[in-house]
């Protein structure tokens, strides 16, 4: 059974759109998806990369072509209740250190599949802590108890942790991937690592 | 039978990589390659794009994985004889030109598959006239007459007028492939290319 270890945050269209095409590769193969929290805005800092949209600001034809790419993929995947967050960027620090509690908790999974309904199918400003906390109400979660984890040091310094072993390993975006300790980024080398499964 | 466009230039390892496995590609489907020179720079200049190692340069661990996708990509595809070029970057300015006069004269596939070589296999410095006048000899060509064209007003103005119809059909670099109307920019979306001829 292989094993990916799947870098994760929620800041991103292609976290949802990983995601989706990951869980389908789940049913469809004998292996463990991993998925490990961490803050892209953190990677961002420390390897001095920007998101896409900022590198190739003002590059003429770049962002059109991104756009054509990310309707293809979504197409391709029939990922059809994906929607655009008007809000973007949503900044991710809140609800991914919620990610980082239900790890700790043992729903890490369910916790991504309900929160990115909220960030990219019915997307909502899930920076500001009234819409998350109402967000995770109407997904059941005790948000209670997860507005209080958010604030907990444990769980500050383990986003943190996860984040600086991600660059260490060699991490400077999500969706990263590995899988036989080899490094596969972005949502376009999907099809590589379903290769790798079938054979 | 499909009709392939294939905007082209020598100055990346992407050219020489997708060019070899475009034309294996050629061998196994029923597909025309049409290559249209165009000048790497003049596009970066019209697009205000720029250079992967220019563009992330100073960015941790992205140009370490762009070297491990290239390698990737080399071993799949079995392109053992590429070599890196010690002179990168080489200004593809008068070869470039060389291709549009070859264009001109009918015989642009064995340009491009000759000039690679000096380029990616026995790389040379390509943009020094007296290299590029004896690596001519070397493949056969007429290096008087291609030397000549290099600065033939006509052949000037072919190039730039391809350049900028690439950049007004939604090109930003190399290589970039049109199919069915569709664009489809790097090395990395011939799996794709690939899929549409298999249908």
């Amino acid at each position: 059974m292989k094993k990916i270890d799947f870098y994760f945050d929620f800041a991103s269209p292609n976290a949802y759109l990983s995601h989706k095409v990951m869980q389908k590769i789940k049913e469809r193969y004998d292996v463990e998806l991993n998925y490990i929290p961490v803050l892209l805005g953190g990677i961002f800092k420390a390897t001095n990369n920007k998101p896409p949209m900022e590198q190739f600001f003002g590059v003429l034809n770049k962002n059109e072509y991104q756009g054509i790419e990310m309707e293809r993929f979504v197409q391709r995947h029939d990922l059809n209740l994906f929607k655009m967050n008007p809000h973007f960027p949503v900044i991710s620090l809140q609800i991914i250190r919620g990610a980082v509690a239900a790890d700790m908790d043992g729903y890490l999974e369910d916790y991504i599949d309900k929160v990115l309904i909220h960030m990219w199918e019915e997307p909502k400003k899930m920076d500001d802590p009234e819409v998350i906390k109402s967000a995770f109400d109407e997904s059941g979660f005790d948000s209670e108890k997860l507005m209080n984890q958010m604030q907990d040091p444990e769980v500050k310094a383990k986003l943190i942790s996860n984040t600086e072993q991600a660059v260490e390993r060699g991490v400077f975006g999500i969706p990263t991937f590995f899988i036989d300790d080899q490094i596969y980024f972005g949502k376009d080398t999907i099809w590589m690592i379903e290769e790798i499964l079938e054979s």
